[in-house]
């Protein structure tokens, strides 16, 4: 019997996702219709955006999933409509994607690039950047995001630690955990890179209080969420100097409105949220996965625990 | 009994050697003087930087090595009064400056950087970069330093080969060598990055032809060392836009003249000789480790094949 699957995305996305999704799903070995426009008591799969038309998922009865196209779930995980199991992304190019801008952004302040970017012509003064053996960086959030970054930080010869809300064990990272470890994963953080979910409890992760606690001329680096912040608190560090430089991916409004002081600031880059981006030619591939899985009756992979939020 | 071993390099590097070289070699379990000025008949060992006043070996009648400061032995291997063993620098410090030397260029680049570090405030245009599984990089030259690249960008995801004169097989690196393989070589890079020794067969290795071999786009990084490129035919391929960039950190004379074309090319990042530093703190183990290997009658670490010429 043939598979409905509903592509609940904007009609942008289907441009890109239609024929890479139909593709992967077959290959799959599933026998499926897949449209952006379906009754919804047909609907077997939603695949599915958060920015989606569909916010009631009442009408869809025969509904076994919703499967999100975005490693974000707030925007979902608390309609009181989805009853069915929902399933994050997660692909190895979104992964690969978030390394990139993670590894990249940090190797552009730790080698002082800007320097040389913009230099003035017949500028000639070497001095040698310090090594990443000497350099500490610590991650907040060792999900699945968080922890390829530590991994490829630490590849690179970075002096790594994570932190997470409950106690993690991670080869070659120093792990803090909770309130108390939060503290002294930050005091030692030449370099702080958000990658926690937003929740209430992460909400001003960094505020001024715990911006104190890093060491002076520390950097940060938030391609995690925008609520991570308390903005103003961040730009007070920023113009007393205590910390140095912070390259920005998400915000609390986005696009981030032209005024605001992130955009002005000195010590500020940034990146209009580019740093993981679900590309459809890996995407699907896991979308059509969990569809497989679905219908031989296996557990979904990257399923969401409602009650935690993520 | 004591050894006598003269830093033979210039006074600023004596005041940054003297007290971790003393250190270093007496953590080694050598009784030793170390000092800058020294009766050339009474030195056991020559700690050398081939930009030292020492041009010619010949008085050092005892001497047992010339231990080299730099990776680089050039200008100092085919010295005719040399006829004692000489050892080129390796130290993790100077192969991890140069993995992260090449790999925060390749991610600046490959991750469109620039556009972000000098944005005009509120601009907003997401374009989600390429993927490293997608980006095909080639280090010419798998010795010490290329082959560490090479890795580090394997591990980061990049499709990564090398080049080298001579065959080499190494896990993960599509490998090519001699004549016919740099041209497959570079036929297939987006990124080739020079870790080549100067050597006469090595001049001008990226020329007129070379460069036309190249996919159009391709971005050039030499860290290794500027004989390696005809500077005009780069500058020419720059012009016309088959090359889209180059990150130089190493020219036939450097300082780079102001006036030098590569200053005031849109399309080059110039680098004022910094890829690889030697650091006084790890390069003095590597030096106490050949005086006491010296000593003890054991082979020397890194010792240069004259003929080679590296």
């Amino acid at each position: 019997m043939s598979v409905n699957v509903l592509f609940a995305a904007t009609a942008k996305r289907w441009d890109e996702y239609r024929e890479p999704l139909r593709a992967a799903i077959a290959e799959a070995g599933i026998d499926a219709t897949v449209e952006i426009d379906m009754a919804p008591r047909q609907v077997d799969y939603i695949v599915y955006a958060p920015n989606s038309e569909v916010q009631d998922f009442a009408p869809y009865t025969r509904a076994k999933a919703v499967l999100n196209l975005w490693a974000g779930v707030e925007a979902v995980v608390g309609n009181p409509t989805l009853k069915i199991p929902l399933c994050r992304m997660v692909d190895p190019a979104l992964t690969q994607g978030m390394v990139e801008w993670v590894t990249g952004h940090i190797l552009r302040l730790h080698l002082g690039m800007d320097a040389h970017i913009n230099a003035t012509p017949g500028t000639w003064e070497p001095v040698a950047p310090p090594l990443s053996f000497d350099t500490r960086v610590t991650v907040l959030g060792l999900g699945e995001l968080g922890l390829a970054c530590a991994q490829a930080l630490r590849g690179l010869g970075f002096d790594v630690a994570g932190w997470s809300r409950s106690a993690k064990e991670v080869d070659g990272i120093t792990c803090f955990h909770g309130d108390a470890g939060l503290d002294d994963a930050l005091a030692r953080a030449d370099y702080a890179v958000l990658l926690l979910p937003a929740t209430p409890a992460t909400e001003n992760t960094l505020n001024t209080r715990t911006l104190a606690l890093m060491p002076s001329g520390a950097r940060i680096l938030n391609p995690g969420r925008g609520q991570l912040i308390d903005d103003k608190a961040l730009l007070g560090a920023l113009d007393s100097g205590h910390i140095t430089h912070a390259t920005l991916d998400v915000f609390r409004t986005e696009p981030l409105p032209p005024g605001h002081g992130y955009w002005h600031h000195k010590s500020v880059t940034v990146t209009p949220h580019v740093a993981s981006e679900t590309r459809a030619a890996y995407s699907v591939k896991t979308v059509a996965e969990n569809i497989r899985r679905g219908e031989a009756g296996e557990p979904l992979l990257h399923q969401v625990d409602r009650r935690a939020g993520y």
